[in-house]
């Protein structure tokens, strides 16, 4: 991601004044988050969001973020100068592998993001009653993984009929888990994900109104109790345009689709509007070693992402 | 259990020499298999049964029950010589709280067992594929939990559609089991007990067609291993009669039912025929310290047990 910004700026070598605006190349630290509990901490460092406790999170070895920097050579509270002005900054353009595998299966090199997933999680837990697996009849068993499972066997279904949109058991822990005694609690999380927060919204009353209904159905009780919210980010309207026609002049196609995963253009949309490109990646298979994208797609980015710059340069232009 | 017993054999005192049989009552050690991995070693021993191999099973301290027995002042080897001739044993009658809530629902003090459920056991593994759960799509998934689900939510009903037949998954396990992962490795365990061990067989056969189903439909993988396996034992027609009777006679009712769980009675079927007498328990619960059964209801079990045996001595007699 970062080379081929590099490559697509390095198009206009030569033509700096010509253009309404700089352009700079970032390369953000901790996007995925994985020494420390938290995540994002370069772009949030830039649009002025990042707050100062993240600096006393400690690692599995109990060192501190900030003890790391330090020892690093950085300096935490230098972070803390690092926020743009606002007014000073245009736009934000972030490419990125899709880590999915939708444009793959499409045949297409790119697809223009319409906007970040928000994400919500729930922990889910639902309650009967243990008894002897041989001694109690199957009448009249209140047995929490039977009822976990109507839920969790729905779900797919239910998330298939909206449009984007995302929805997930994966954790799920049942007690007392012994071979012969009936399930009396399950805890299980769901998260679903979509660029609408409101259908996100309608999708979680969903799944509680049939909580609901399978719990007196089957005599079980229940909580659900929503652990996480992202909110979505929208690409901006202008930005994304841009890159699509940029796209369709590089014979890459019309495709929009939205991005599942979170990405430093979460945060900078804190800052400034943002768009983001989506390149083909083999598998979906993204964090392996076995990640790859086609230097002939990537190439393929070069131009999009230089002629969208070159569009938004005109657009300014003419403004 | 005991106790009732010897009241029950008291009612005969001062007539020992009018019975054509002797009576012992017996006090049998490790039903439960609770510091060692068995169980029944005291019917197992009267039946001839035993497995030397069992005194070299350590508890988790390591110590093996060979020598725990001998630290109690016990010989192991002297257990060996405790099996019984079956052409001198007559019969073996139990009584036992039912650890279930069927005669408690229905208002009845007493049960005749008409056996001991066979169990089966299986580990199930299904396999699917991992991913994000934000950027692959719900069309294509393989998700592994989801068909597991489908499984589980179907196992009451069509365990409900057999006579007597109880099936529980008890564990589950759901690998990476992330909140942000999709499941690609689900492993659970099916308990399967009847006292009909060919309906326990179809079911299991049944549960094998319907997971390929399944596995078919979602793109997936299973495995279905019977990882244990114990026959059914049924109650010895004559003297189920006979408490059947005796039972009448002491005005509780022609109940019967099947032992869902493994008593003293299931290893001591191998060496004579066997009935078994359940006694109403509060709440069906069993092994806690709240367990209960009422005096009245063991007043009752004493008088049906000594006219079962009133009715076999006769039965003998009138040969």
């Amino acid at each position: 991601g970062i080379a081929l910004a590099c490559l697509a700026a390095r198009r206009f070598a030569g033509r700096w004044d010509d253009l309404p605006f700089g352009i700079e190349v970032l390369a953000f630290a901790d996007e995925e988050g994985v020494r420390f509990p938290t995540a994002l901490i370069g772009p949030r460092a830039l649009a002025g969001t990042l707050d100062r406790n993240v600096f006393d999170m400690t690692d599995a070895d109990g060192v501190s973020m900030g003890a790391a920097m330090r020892a690093f050579g950085a300096d935490p509270e230098a972070t803390m100068v690092l926020a743009r002005s606002p007014n000073r900054i245009l736009a934000y353009l972030e490419t990125h592998i899709e880590q999915g595998p939708v444009l793959e299966a499409e045949g297409l090199a790119l697809g223009a993001v319409t906007g970040i997933c928000g994400i919500s999680r729930y922990r889910i837990e639902v309650t009967g009653e243990t008894g002897h697996a041989g001694t109690v009849p199957m009448t009249g068993r209140r047995d929490a993984l039977v009822g976990a499972a109507d839920l969790i066997a729905e779900v797919p279904a239910r998330a298939s009929t909206l449009p984007e949109f995302r929805a997930t058991v994966g954790q799920l822990s049942v007690a007392p888990g012994v071979v012969n005694a009936i399930p009396s609690r399950v805890v299980l999380t769901l998260e679903t994900r979509s660029t609408d927060d409101a259908a996100r919204a309608r999708f979680a009353q969903e799944i509680s109104t049939r909580l609901a209904e399978i719990s007196d159905a089957r005599g079980l009780g229940f909580t659900m109790e929503r652990s996480y919210d992202q909110p979505a980010v929208s690409s901006d309207p202008a930005l994304l345009d841009h890159l699509r026609a940029a796209a369709v002049e590089s014979g890459c196609g019309d495709r929009l689709l939205p991005s599942g995963a979170t990405h430093d253009a979460s945060a900078m949309a804190d800052l400034c509007p943002v768009a983001m490109l989506f390149v083909r990646c083999r598998g979906g298979i993204s964090h392996r070693p076995d990640e790859h994208a086609s230097a002939e797609d990537m190439d393929a980015a070069i131009d999009t992402l230089a002629a969208a710059i070159e569009r938004l340069a005109s657009a300014r232009l003419s403004d």
